[in-house]
């Protein structure tokens, strides 16, 4: 019979999880949040995944449990790994993922690079940072956060006087995550994958532009990273796995200041936007890689196929009609390009999809992939 | 809704559309021969496919109809194009790749290079041909014939008495294709994708090792053939897909005789063994290919992604356990090596998966892909 990977979330990401699995004869089983959604080929159920039981039940046909996301709750995954099941990343490096102050606290323990940052309860505290960081800073929801929701650069305390409001009526308190604002050069990341055995490696780190906090665009390699800063993105991906217990793949994004330091911004422990490109760039994907890790399975080779490789984000989609509506003018225009789909509508902002394109000449790459997705948009 | 394209038959050509399918946001629907087959995640039909009803209740819920092989009768093929099912490749193309004494009549007219042919009715005519060709001859039964079933070499007409004595007792009467042994230096294959609107596109020739008459290695391109005899071969491909009206992918198998000249041996129309490479060789796979073909959907770049690739078929598979039983040995030595299973209990001969190494330097590709295929044999 073949091996059973339990995916919790429907998304995209599981989705892009079925192709590797149909090829290395695995069978993928998706718990999804509701009817239709990305990973609808292979959802075998459909409920809460806050929800123990129907975590539970799901769980007891698989011979491993992953993610799509990183929001199920700590005590659903404790609960899991009590019951026996193996769970890949496990609650202990979710959490880390989960919580930004968790992950700061850490982080500062294992010495990993960082904008400076604190812990505030209050707008006091928060103003205390402002006045000794020039007077702005980045604020942050530290869980339930992503694609830019939950941040907020702030130049007073009184901005995030909602958020601190918030907090107080929260039964469990908490705090706010400040972080300096960091003078960056460009935002960069870092992939590795982990075995629970301990196998561990590190894909090229890419570089990646966002717009609106939405990753837009991906450069694997990041151009002039090949060297020193390279090799300090691999050692800091290689501790964070390494340090955090991740299993399965994790991305590590980074600032790359401009006196050339790099400096962790947030952490994932799936795979990731900034990954996509190895669906077509990179001898291994990033989702066979995640199976593969999860499974303790030997880890495959992450070099690149191609010198560079470039993926745009579909966001939002075409106006009218949908993604398929647009095959025929932008894969005539652009046959090397490849395409991939959500199976998700499109709605202002929403990635729907993603067009990768790879080859030798970076200024051919960055075009052929920019008008190539330039035909899904209007 | 998605797209649905139907596949006849539920073999691991069919499992190896899911793959692109699901990328591209396609639903792949199969009818399979039986439970349990190749292609079984995307099965949602199981039947006869030489039944018409079977096959018509199976085309109304598709907006168009492959293949995962050519044998479904002429007769269904026709009375689906009748209903106005889009059916690609049509019955006017398939019967030449069902019937081998129809191909070689249609290649003739056409004027494509083959080996010396005739059409025998008994076995004083195969004994001419016999005289005629040194005595030594290849005997083929025009339908039903693959992975050298259905072929005899012989030196006397007697050898091949009981298809003659067959042939008198069918009804239908008949004859059997005989073709003089060609003196060829290596086996090629040459593979087209045609649209129905008549966009056609070639892959790079590909060198063909067979044992005991079953395709075992591939390798792309076919070393030395940069030049003419690549041109040469990719003319004849898309001389062979315009002529008989092809839609959809074709292969054409190849003799390279030791006087430098190319001859068609054998056509397949649908994702051949000797296009496995471009699923980690090439810009676009064969089965993302097929299916854009199919659908009529602009066609994808066919450049190779590496200088070389390597596939080498994994034929019968371990003496016991399961191929997945040897993952775990085969994928740490080799890292880069890309399998692919078919979801198949090993069994002597039988094709349960393949093995992908594409790379920069010729030996190094080809160790790599056999040392990582012996993983998966005893």
């Amino acid at each position: 019979m073949a091996v059973r990977v339990g995916v919790v979330g429907g998304g995209q990401l599981a989705r892009m999880m079925i192709a590797p699995a149909a090829e290395l004869g695995l069978e993928i089983r998706v718990l999804a949040e509701s009817e239709g959604m990305s990973a609808a080929l292979a959802a075998t159920a459909v409920g809460d995944y806050r929800d123990l039981e129907t975590v539970r039940a799901f769980a007891r046909d698989v011979d491993v449990l992953t993610f799509d996301h990183e929001h199920v709750p700590q005590d659903v995954l404790r609960a899991l790994v009590a019951d026996g099941v193996a769970v890949h990343p496990g609650p202990d490096a979710l959490r880390f993922a989960q919580d930004k102050l968790e992950m700061r606290e850490r982080l500062t323990q294992l010495g990993m690079p960082q904008p400076d940052w604190a812990r505030v309860e209050n707008a006091d505290q928060l103003q205390e940072f402002l006045d000794d960081h020039g007077h702005r800073a980045v604020v942050k929801t530290p869980r339930g956060g992503y694609d830019g929701k939950g941040v907020r650069v702030v130049s007073a305390a009184t901005e995030a006087q909602d958020w601190f409001t918030a907090l107080a009526e929260d039964a469990r308190g908490g705090a706010l995550l400040v972080e300096e604002l960091v003078d960056f050069r460009r935002e960069l990341a870092q992939q590795v994958a982990r075995r629970p055995s301990g196998e561990i490696v590190a894909y090229p780190v890419v570089e990646t532009v966002q717009r609106d906090g939405v990753c837009a665009e991906v450069v694997a390699p990041a151009p002039g990273a090949q060297g020193r800063v390279a090799a300090e993105a691999e050692r800091i991906g290689v501790a964070i796995a390494e340090g955090l217990g991740v299993t399965g793949m994790l991305a590590v994004e980074l600032f790359e200041t401009t006196d050339e330091r790099l400096l962790v911004n947030e952490l994932a422990m799936r795979p990731h936007n900034s990954g996509h490109w190895s669906q077509d760039g990179a001898v291994t994907s990033q989702f066979e890689q995640h199976l593969r890790a999860v499974l303790d399975l030997p880890l495959g080779a992450t070099s690149a196929r191609a010198p560079w490789s470039v993926m745009i984000n579909i966001l939002g989609g075409p106006a009218e009609g949908t993604l398929e509506d647009r095959f025929d003018a932008a894969m005539s225009a652009h046959p090397a390009a490849k395409v991939h789909t959500y199976g998700k509508a499109p709605r202002p902002g929403r990635k729907i999809g993603h067009v990768n394109v790879a080859g030798g000449d970076l200024d051919d790459v960055v075009y052929e992939a920019r008008a190539a997705a330039a035909h899904f948009l209007d």
